[in-house]
C-alpha cells in the first residue's frame, strides 16, 4: 500500500512516529493508501527546517523570489491534470471540478509572482524640514498552514505561495484525508527552484495541529476548516503570541427577487448547492425566495434540474457529482433530510439512500431539496456540508435580509435581480464578507481577498489578495533626518556651514 | 471640588455609581478634582447610545462625515492652549510638551478629514466575461478606546477621529488619572456637529474596562497601556469575538555609531530620555554606544546636558521637565536607580531625592544617567517610565543589534550615524516597528502608522494611518454578473438575442 | 468705477498697461466695474514672483504646506457667501448656484489639505541583492492657470490649490469678464499664510494668454475653455516645452431608456439643461429618448416643468435661472432656436425674446426645448452654451449609443434606467470621460478626477484628483546600492570583510 | 539573402513596396540580410489589422489577457538565447549584454502579467446620500511603437506587452537596422495565443514613421530615439490628436564625492561608459569628480581598467565590447575624440583607429577617456553615443550639481558616496528622472517607471510601470444614483414608499 510521507527541508521524510492514517477512495469506499501521522518531533523538524531556511529566504531579493514563483507557475500549469487526478482519487469530486480547484489555486500563485508590486512600501519626503518617512513590510517568520479536506490543493495554494512570496517560510499540514495533492505541490515547488526548507509538508492529526499551535518558532497560522476548530485555532494561537487567521464554517443564502431570471437562478442554485456534493464553504445551502410565486416557480425549476444530475465516480467523465468524503459524513448528511421532514419541511427531492451501480460501497448520496424550511429546523441551523438545499420563503426583501443577517455566519451570499437599486441595497446592507449579484458562489478572484464575517472568520485579515500580503508581513516605519554633509568633519565637497 | 462626569449621547451624564476617583495636580501633590467611576450600567448606557447612533452614522455620506471632521479640526486648532492646560494640570508635563501632544493628536484628526481618500474601494471590471468585482470596506460597529495617563489627549485622538471617520461610533474610557482633556475633546466634537452618541466618554476603572471587554455590542477595542494589561485586553477581547489592537510597553534603544554627530546624539538622548519625565512609550531608555571612545564621549556630553535641565511645575514657562504622575510612581522610578547602583552600574547622574522649591509635595524626581548597564540589571530589564537613561556599551554593530533584537519589546529604536550603508542595514535588520535614523523618537506622522513589534503590540494592526483605517473597517468583496438587458422580458430598447 | 487689479507677490498690483476691460452686471446689462488688462511686462512680473517663491515653497515641508491649506479651507468656508455674491454680480448665475460652485471648488481645497497622502512615493527594498528603489514625485515649477467665465471661482479652485499643495507656485489668469472672485481667492490665501508669490493673479486678455504660453519660466498650464482655444493652448504650450492640460467644449447626451423613472429623468433634464442658464461644460444639451412612447412622455414632462421656471436676477432668491454672460451671447443662443425651427425641429418651448420686468437691459433669455432634432442641425452640431435642450429620438439602445459615440466631444453623458445590465453596458461602451447613471451632471467628487475624452480635453491628464497630482508633479526614480559599511576605511563598529 | 518581412494580422506579410534596406553584421561590416520597407499602404494594412482586433481584444477579460501573457513569458524565457543571438548579429553587442537586454525586457512582460493588479479601478460608495462613484481605466485603441537600433528587443518590450495587457492593439515599427528580434517577438506572441492582429510589426523607414504619425486610427505613440526626432514625433503626433510619449537623448553625469569607494566608482564608470559600446541612452558619458585628489585617482583607475577591456565580435564569449552600429557612426564617434583634443581636453585613452584582427571591416572603435573636459567642448555638448567618457573636474558638490542641472537633458545621473546626507541632497536636488546612488546605470526595475526630464522626454508619462499603464489607458469616472427599488412600479418585494 502506498504511503504518503512528509516533505521536510526539500526532500521526502519518512514517518517515524509509527502512526498512520487511512486514505480512502470515496468512490469505492476502499482504503487506498495510508498517510504518516507526525509526532511532535517531526513537526519540530519541519519547523526547524523552515526556520533555518528563513534566514536566507527572508532576505532574498524580490527578483529571486519572483523568478522561482514564475517557474512554479509554469510547472503547475503543466501538471494541472495530474494534480486534479490526485484530488479526485482522495476527495471524490469529479475531474472537471478538481481542475477548477487547481485553476483557482493557480490564481494565487499568479498573484504571488507579483510580489514586487504587492510589497511596494511608501515613502514621504520632507514631511517636516529635512525629515523623511518610509514604510515597508517585512515577513513575519515561519508560517503554518492547516487546511481542510474539501480543497486538497486550492486552499493550501491560497496560503503558501503568497506567504513565501512575502519572504516567509512555510509548514503545511494538509488534511490527513487528502494528503497527496499537497505533497505534490511541494515537490513541484522544489523542482521550480524553491530553496530547501522554504516549503515543508507535515502530515498529521491533532497532535501535529496542537504542536504547531504552541511551537514558539511558528509566527503565524492560516487555517481553513469548521467554526469550532477555527475558534480554537485562533484563541490558542493568539494566546501563544502568533498572528492567526482562521476561516470557519458557513450557511450561505441566495436571495431571489421576483424580477430575477429564474432559469439563471435555478441553474445557479443547482450548481452552487450540489457542486462538489455541497462540500464547499461557499456552497449555497439556503435559497430565500421573495414572494410565493417566485418561490413556487423556483422550487419547480430546481427540482426538475436536480432530477437530471448524474452522480458517479469522479474519474468518470459522465459524472456531474461524486461521493462524499466518508461514510460517516454521508450518514450525517442524510440525517438532516430526515429531521427536516420530521420538523415540517417539504422534502421535494430526497437524495438519501442513493447508490451507484458498481460502486455500492462508495460514499454516495443523492441531492436533496427541502422547501418551506424554517429557521428553527436543524437543516437550517447547522452547516450540513452535503448536497442538501433548503428553500426559505419570505414575503419581502426586508424580511429576507433580516433573516440572512440573523445568521451566526457571514461567509458568502448572493442576490438575483435585474434591478440596480435592489442590488446596491443588498451589497451595502448584507452582513457577509463575499457577495454575489447574480453570481451564486462569489469566491473573489485572486487579486481580491477571500473571507467571511462573524463566525465564518476569526482574525482581522481575509485570505489572499492584499489582505493576505498584509497578514504575512509586519509593518515597519522609518523616520530619517540625515545630518548636513557639510558638517561631518570630512570634506565631501560641501562648503562648511560655519 | 470639581467633578468630571461622563459624556453620553451628546451630553454630560453625572455619575450614578457613587464611586469617584481622585484627580491630582502632580506639581503640588494636591487632590484637585474627582472623577466619576462608571458602573456596569453606565458603561451599558454609553454603549447603547453608541449603538443607537451607529444606525445612521454608519450610513452617513462621506461628505457629511468629512464636513464634521473639518469643523472639528478648526475647533481643536482654536482650543490648543486650553486642552494643553488641562493636560498639564492633571498629568504634570510642561505646557510646550502638552501643546506638542495636542499637535500630534491633531494630525490624526487631519488624517480623518481625508476619509474619502482613505476609504476608496477597488473595482475590477471584466475579470472574466461579463463579471466585475468590487471591494469595499465598511465600519465594524461600536468601537471602544481605552487610553493611558501619559497622553491624555493624543492617544484618544489616535483612535476616535479615525474610527468615526470610518463610520463607527465610539466609547472612550480615558485614564481616570487625567480625564478632563478627553471630556473636552468630546464636548468640542459635539460643537462641531457630530451627532449625539457617535462619541461617548465613560470615566472609570477596572469595572468599566471589564464591561467593555465583555459587552456583546462592542465590536472592536483599541488599547494603549502597559504590556500585561495589553495582553489581557487582547486575549479577553478576542475571545469575546471582538477585533482588538492593544499597544503595550517598550524599552527603546538608541544605537550610536562612532561616526555619529555626538552632539546631536547627546541632545537627542536627553530630549528623548527625559522629555515628559520619561513617561512616554517612545522614550529612549537605553543608549547603546559602539566603541569605548564613542561611549565615553557620549556619556560626558549627556551628563553635562542633564545637569542643566530645569525641572519645575508644568505651567511655569521656564520648566523643561515636570513631575511624575504619582508619588508611588516617583518612588518606584527612584528604586531603579538604587538597584542599578547595587547591581554594578555607574550612576553618573543621580536624580533621586530631588525637590522643587515651593512644590515640596509635588511628584518630582530629577534625571538619572546610568552608565555601563548590563542586560541583567533591573533597570535594563524593566520598563521604568521615568527620567532614567541607561547606557550600554558594545564593541561592534553586530553586538549592538543582537542586544537590541534580544529585547522582548520592539516598539521604537534609533540609530545615529552618517553612513548610508549602516543605516540601511539597521533599518532592515532591527526588530522594531518604528525606527529612527538620527531621529530619537520616531513616532510616525499621522499618515503612516504607529505600532511596535513583539510584546509592544498585540494584534495585527498598528494604530492610525492606513492600518488604523483597516482596523476600523471590515472588507467586503462583491462579484457581479448582470444579465443581458436584451432578455429581460421588458423592452429596454435592446434587440432581443433570440 | 471699481477697478480690479492684479495680485502679484502677495499684494495688489495696479495695472500699468493702461488697458482696461469692462466688467458687466449681466442682470442689468450695466458696465459695473473695469478690470486691468496685463501687458507682457506685467505677466512677466507675476511669473518672476512665482519663480522667486518657488525656491522655498517647492522645498517647504508637507506639514507646512498642509497647515496653510487647512487654514485656507477655514477662511473659504467662512466666506462662502461673499464669494458667491461676487460670482453672481459678474456672471449672473443665481446665488444658490454660485454657492454650489464655491462648494465644489472647496472640495479641491479639501483634497489639497491631504497633500501628504496624495504625494506618498513608493519604496521597494532589496529589488536585487542590496539594491533598493524609490519613486517620488516633485513639483514641476511655475504653473499657469487660464480659466473661463462660467465658473469664476470653481475652475480656478480646481487648479491652484492642488498645484500649490504639490509644491508649485502659480499664476492665475481668470476670465476678464468675471475677475473679482479669483482676486478674492488670492487675498484669502495670503490671509491664510500662503507665502508671497506662491499664488499670483494677472488679469488680462489674449496678450496675457500668449505671454504665458511662451514664457520660458512657465512649466505647465492648466486651461479650461472652448475647444478651439483649448487646442491652441495645448499645441502652442507643448511646442514650447510645457506640460499642458486643456479642457474644451462639450455636447453632453442624456440617454433615457423605457424603464427609467421619467419624472426623475425630466427633473434631471431640466436642472442639467437650464441650470446656470446652460453655461456649463457639463450641461445636458441633448436628451436621447429610446422608444417613441418614452420620447413623447418625456418631452411633455420636460415642457411642463420648463414652463414653471422662474427667470430673474441672480441676487433675487426667487430666481431659478439668471441671465447669460453677454448680449452677444444671448443673441447667438437665440439664433440656434431659430435655425433649428428652420431645419425641421419641433420647437416645443421657445425661450427667445424673453425679458424680465425691471431688467429689460439684462442679458436674459428664456429656456427652449427642441424635439425631433437630427444630427445635422446646427443646434445639434454646435455647443450652444445656453438654455436650449435638444431631444433626439432613437428606436434602440444601439442606435442611441452609436449616436452618442459619434460626437466629436466626449465630456459627460448619462443614462437613466433601473436595469443593472443596461447601466453596465453603457458605462463600458460609452466614449466619454464622465458618466452618470441616473445622475444628469456627473461632475466627479474632488477625490476623483474631472475630464472628458476626444475634443473635450487635450492632454494626458484629467483635472484634480489623482490625475491632478500627477499632472502637477514629475516622477523621479532612485536606485540605491549602499556600500557595505564594513569596508569604508572608517571603523564604524562593523567587522571588516577582509 | 534573408529578407525580414512584416508581421500583420498574425502572420508574415511579404513586403510589396519594392523597397528594402540593408541589415549589416557590425562585426564583419557585411550586409547580411535585407529588410522590407513599408509603403503607406502596408502601414495602413497593419493599422487596419490592429483596429479590427481591437474590437474583441479591448473587451477580452482580464483572465484571458493575463493567461496569454503568462504563456508569452514562458516562451520568451525559453528563447532568451535565440533572441540574444539575433540582437548580437544585427546590433553587434556582446552576447551576455544581449541576454541582459532580453532579461530587462522580460521584466515588463512579467509586469504585464499583473494586468489585473495594475488596472484596478477605484470605488467610493455613499459619497453623498445614495450616490456612488467609480473610476476605471480603459484602453486607448491602436498604439504604435517606434523603437531605436540600440535595444532591438528591450525597448519594444517596454511598450507592447503593457499596451496589450491594458487592452490595446499594437503596431510596432522597429529600427530598420535591427529588425529580426522584434519580428521574432511577434512570432512568439502568436505562439502564446495572442489573437491575430493584436500585435503587428511593420518594418520601414521615415515613410512608415510619418504614416503612423498621421494615421487617424492610431490613438497613441510610444517612441524612443534621439531628441530631435522625439520632439518631432511628439509635436506632430499630439497635433494630430494622439497621445504621445517620446523619449529622446541624454548626457548622463556620474558625480563622485571624495568619500566614495573609488574602485567601485571606477568599475562602475567603465561598465556604464563602455558597456554596449556606449550606445545606451543611460550610458554614463560624463564623470564629475569633486576635488582634485578624487579626480586624479579616479582617472588613473578608469584608465587602467579601460586598457584591459577586450574588444571583439559580440558572438565571441571572450569579447567584453563589440562594434558600433555603422561605419558612419564609428567615424563620428572618433571625431569627438579628435575635437576634444583640439579644444583642450587631455586624451588619457584614445580609442580611435582601433581594429580587431580578422574583423578589419567591422565597425570597431576602442574606448576613449577624456580628462579635464569643459562644458563648451563638443564632446561635452553633444550626445556621442559611443565609448567615450568625459571627466569634468569640480571643486565642490555645489559646483558639480549646478553643472549637472545645467544640462539640457535630464535622463539618468548617479552619485557615488557613503554619506546618507549627501545622497539625500543629491536625490532631491538633481534634475533628472532617474537617479543612482552608487549605481551607475539606474534603469528602474519594471514595476517602477523609466523616464527622463527636460529634453530627454516629451510627454507627461514615463514608460512602463504605473506610468505606462496610465499612458496606455484613459480614465472614466462614473457617478451613480440608483432609484429606490420600492417605487419602480414592479413589485420586487420592497415595501412601497407611498
Amino acid at each position: 500500500m502506498t504511503t504518503i510521507d512528509h516533505w521536510i527541508g526539500g526532500k521526502p521524510a519518512e514517518g517515524t512516529s509509527g502512526n498512520y492514517g487511512p486514505v480512502y477512495n470515496p468512490a469505492t469506499g476502499a482504503e487506498a493508501k495510508r498517510v504518516a501521522l507526525a509526532s511532535v518531533e517531526e513537526v519540530d523538524a519541519a519547523v526547524a527546517a523552515a526556520l533555518a531556511a528563513y534566514q536566507t529566504w527572508s532576505t532574498a531579493s524580490l527578483s529571486k523570489r519572483s523568478a522561482v514563483l514564475f517557474k512554479y507557475r509554469e510547472l503547475l500549469d503543466a501538471h494541472r491534470d495530474e494534480i486534479a487526478a490526485l484530488i479526485t482519487a482522495e476527495h471524490g469530486k469529479v475531474h472537471s471540478d478538481a481542475l477548477g480547484e487547481v485553476a483557482r489555486g493557480l490564481e494565487i500563485v499568479e498573484l504571488a509572482t507579483s510580489a514586487p508590486l504587492l510589497l511596494k512600501g511608501e515613502l514621504s519626503t520632507q514631511v517636516s524640514t529635512r525629515v523623511d518617512v518610509s514604510a515597508i513590510r517585512q515577513p513575519v517568520g515561519v508560517v503554518a498552514g492547516i487546511t481542510p479536506f474539501n480543497f486538497p490543493a486550492m486552499v493550501p495554494m491560497w496560503m503558501f505561495p503568497l506567504a513565501i512570496a512575502c519572504g516567509n517560510t512555510f509548514v503545511l499540514k494538509p488534511s490527513e484525508k487528502v494528503p497527496s495533492a499537497a505533497y505534490r505541490l511541494a515537490e513541484l515547488a522544489a523542482e521550480a527552484g524553491l530553496p530547501d526548507g522554504v516549503l515543508n509538508v507535515v502530515n498529521g492529526d491533532r497532535v501535529a495541529v496542537e504542536r504547531l499551535l504552541d511551537h514558539p518558532d511558528v509566527s503565524a497560522i492560516s487555517f481553513v476548516g469548521s467554526t469550532p476548530i477555527a475558534r480554537h485555532i485562533f484563541t490558542t494561537g493568539t494566546a501563544n503570541g502568533k498572528r492567526v487567521q482562521a476561516l470557519g464554517g458557513a450557511k450561505n443564502h441566495m436571495l431571489v427577487l421576483p424580477d430575477a431570471d429564474l432559469d439563471l437562478a435555478a441553474d445557479s442554485a443547482v450548481n452552487a448547492a450540489y457542486g462538489s456534493a455541497g462540500e464547499r464553504c461557499m456552497a449555497v445551502s439556503v435559497v430565500v425566495a421573495v414572494g410565493a410565486e417566485t418561490g413556487d416557480a423556483l422550487v419547480e425549476k430546481i427540482a426538475s434540474r436536480a432530477a437530471g444530475l448524474r452522480i458517479g465516480p469522479g474519474d468518470d467523465p459522465a459524472s456531474e457529482m461524486g461521493p462524499l468524503i466518508t461514510k460517516q459524513h454521508r450518514d450525517k448528511v442524510a440525517s438532516y433530510v430526515h429531521s427536516a421532514r420530521e420538523q415540517g419541511a417539504e422534502v421535494v427531492v430526497d437524495g438519501t439512500g442513493y447508490t451507484v451501480e458498481g460502486y455500492e460501497n462508495g460514499h454516495f448520496v443523492g441531492v436533496s431539496l427541502l422547501d418551506k424550511v424554517s429557521t428553527d429546523m436543524d437543516a437550517y441551523r447547522d452547516e450540513i456540508f452535503g448536497p442538501v438545499l433548503c428553500v426559505v420563503r419570505a414575503e419581502t426583501y426586508d424580511e429576507a435580509i433580516r433573516l440572512i443577517n440573523s445568521s451566526r455566519w457571514g461567509n458568502g451570499t448572493a442576490i438575483f435581480t435585474r434591478d440596480g437599486g435592489a442590488a446596491r441595497r443588498f451589497q451595502l446592507e448584507v452582513q457577509a464578507g463575499m457577495v454575489g449579484v447574480n453570481v451564486p458562489i462569489p469566491v473573489p478572484v485572486g487579486y481580491h481577498s477571500f473571507g467571511g464575517w462573524k463566525e465564518s472568520l476569526f482574525g482581522d485579515h481575509h485570505i489572499y489578495g492584499n489582505d493576505g500580503v498584509h497578514f504575512y508581513t509586519r509593518g515597519k516605519v522609518v523616520t530619517t533626518r540625515w545630518p548636513d554633509p557639510s558638517d561631518s568633519g570630512i570634506n565631501l565637497g560641501f562648503p562648511s556651514n560655519s
